[in-house]
């Protein structure tokens, strides 16, 4: 069973809106590679009860938790107060925070107020989370079944008060067992069309199967919960993939993050190709997903171009005009994307047509969605087609 | 005393740290403007007994709770399951939702596999949201003291369905103050510039001012929590605005979101002016950025055009560039950039040069960041010289 952590993060300016929690997000990651379950993210704002309450509950619930935010020297930082309330532990000024507050201030030639004084109480009993990088150190302490880590909200503090003091902390007070993760990235079909294609598979009951859309692709996700060779690992995988055929266009592990341009660079600098793309609906989004890629060599948008044709005569139309392209710009590859005339209200309907050394290849695709949803997608489906082209 | 709201986020990816939970910030930041407190934004993953833990105390604490995701077709998506458990309330099959999601797939040529029947199911009692961006519909339901809406974690479709139901539900259930936001949008100075230009100015004790970065724009927020007549209102404004001069592009009440774009627009409207674009670093970033406006008549990126000039003679390169170019286009206006050979390690350094029928503008910058970083700010350097420049 792996030990359950919880990410507690506090600050008004979260639970009203005006910042987006981040801190969550990488201690989250950083927990998992651990090997801990992460069983909830929990904000709150400036509010004593609200934060004694939090604390009460999760030492009840998790092995661990990571607290952000709250030990600033501002009235409204209540974090340390609250530990004190939550679990009766009285505030005691620890000498060598005060001392370490007074030389921040001093090694900056700027004056320490009074009320950063306040940010050298820690609860008794309490262990001190030394912060060379700002000014209120942390502290951390085991209540009922829970070691509580409590660091600054700042973010780049509190990244490296984890990286140099908690990530050892939590490697020697924990059994861990770190996962491993592969995901498998799809593009070309939808969620539930991938889910249909992996019923009929059957996985050891230690590797879980999970999905994610993002706007780019669909990722197939593995988490192996037992170490595994190699052999049988890719054994595994080659169990999701080969159902899904060339939908998969790259299986990522551990940090790896390969987007759908890397593989088309991988291919073009293989045959050491150029690309010209003329955009149409996408209205530069083809080159902005290329950008700093040096096969690109020109891409164009034109308001004439861009209207749209009589879907009769499209495709002969489109293959004149890549004929013109490729002799106007002298690269390998040239691609061109154009609207459809459209019986339906809504969305649009899009031909692609790529033209490489190797041959001509067209694809036709009915988008949907807002305006820059259909730009979206217009450009992953030239991206693909360019792909499965070279 | 304002109602006490909660969010509460789905999904194994928030948890895990895969994704950050930009739909708790947009919720809340909802949420306070109609007149909320929002008090805890929660999120768990996909296990079934956190989810009805979860909704049970959300159920005893909060007068309501935007809760997003977990409503997909996959077999981790819980969120009906766990409310018809939480709640006892079985889940039964709605006709209505089971016909629109039919009919989604029906529309885009795509057959409905069987897992997508189980997004029509919804907990007895329930009252169904229609979903018209994607094929899961949401519902709503009111148990103990909390009325709680359930909607898809996609953030698209979720802010389509707040904007279009939700919000006008929250205003016919609850008594709420709504507080009056101005958005002051600026661009072409940092935040702590902005600040350092309004340090002197003394506004009233029911007027607050915040501020807010993001990769387009400086917001600087005023909210009144009192309401006042129209003259005075303005006047409040009119003295933070005064200060920033020109670096103001809109100033924005309530629902509205000019874009520095969208001001553009309206000058090239008047003018009945057109433009066409040579990009460089930005690869069609420019172009993206006037998605769907018909005064953009020509954008082009050109590796070779992308290489960088010498400063030394980059200014008058750039002019006879645009003669060139507005002779080869008929547009009214002609814009480049060049990037110049840089003596920093990091960073770039752009001349965007604009030439209108009035006359030609030049702006030269330096640029940090990442290469999207650097793309984005050179994108919107140009379209604020353009909006300075017509």
């Amino acid at each position: 069973m792996k030990p359950i952590a919880e990410i507690f993060s506090q600050g008004e300016e979260i639970v009203t809106g005006q910042i987006t929690d981040t801190n969550a997000t990488w201690l989250s990651d950083k927990l998992v590679e651990l090997g801990f379950r992460v069983s909830r993210h929990t904000a709150v704002g400036d509010d004593l009860d609200d934060l004694i309450h939090l604390l009460t509950e999760i030492a009840e619930r998790a092995d661990c938790c990571i607290c952000s935010g709250g030990l600033g020297p501002t009235i409204d930082d209540l974090t340390a107060e609250a530990v004190a309330k939550a679990f009766s532990l009285p505030l005691k000024m620890d000498n060598t925070a005060l001392h370490q507050i007074q030389q921040y201030f001093a090694s900056r030639q700027r004056v320490m107020v009074s009320s950063n004084q306040k940010q050298a109480l820690l609860p008794e009993g309490s262990v001190r989370l030394d912060n060379q990088w700002g000014t209120a150190p942390g502290f951390s302490l085991l209540f009922r079944r829970c070691r509580f880590y409590f660091v600054p909200g700042v973010p780049y503090e509190m990244k490296q008060m984890f990286e140099h003091y908690i990530h050892q902390e939590l490697l020697s007070h924990f059994r861990l067992n770190p996962e491993k993760r592969v995901i498998i990235r799809t593009i070309g079909a939808g969620e539930s069309d991938i889910q249909q294609q992996l019923n009929n598979i059957q996985l050891p009951d230690f590797v879980s199967l999970g999905f994610r859309t993002t706007a780019e692709e669909i990722e197939v996700k593995l988490t192996f919960q037992t170490r595994l060779d190699e052999a049988q690992r890719q054994e595994i995988i080659k169990q999701v993939t080969t159902p899904l055929g060339e939908l998969v266009y790259a299986v990522d592990e551990d940090k790896q993050r390969t987007t759908l341009v890397d593989v088309i660079e991988q291919k073009m600098h293989k045959k050491a190709w150029t690309l010209s793309v003329v955009e149409t609906i996408t209205q530069g989004m083809i080159a902005v997903k290329c950008s700093g890629r040096n096969w690109l060599q020109h891409a164009e948008y034109n308001a004439q171009t861009a209207k749209p044709l009589s879907p009769d005569n499209a495709l002969q139309f489109a293959q004149s005009f890549i004929d013109t392209l490729s002799s106007q710009y002298s690269t390998d590859c040239c691609m061109v994307q154009f609207c459809l005339h459209s019986k339906h209200q809504q969305g649009s309907s899009i031909i692609t047509v790529i033209k490489t050394p190797e041959g001509i290849f067209h694809q036709q695709k009915q988008l949907m969605g807002s305006l820059s949803q259909q730009q979206n997608r217009a450009a992953m489906a030239a991206l693909n087609l360019l792909r499965l082209s070279i």
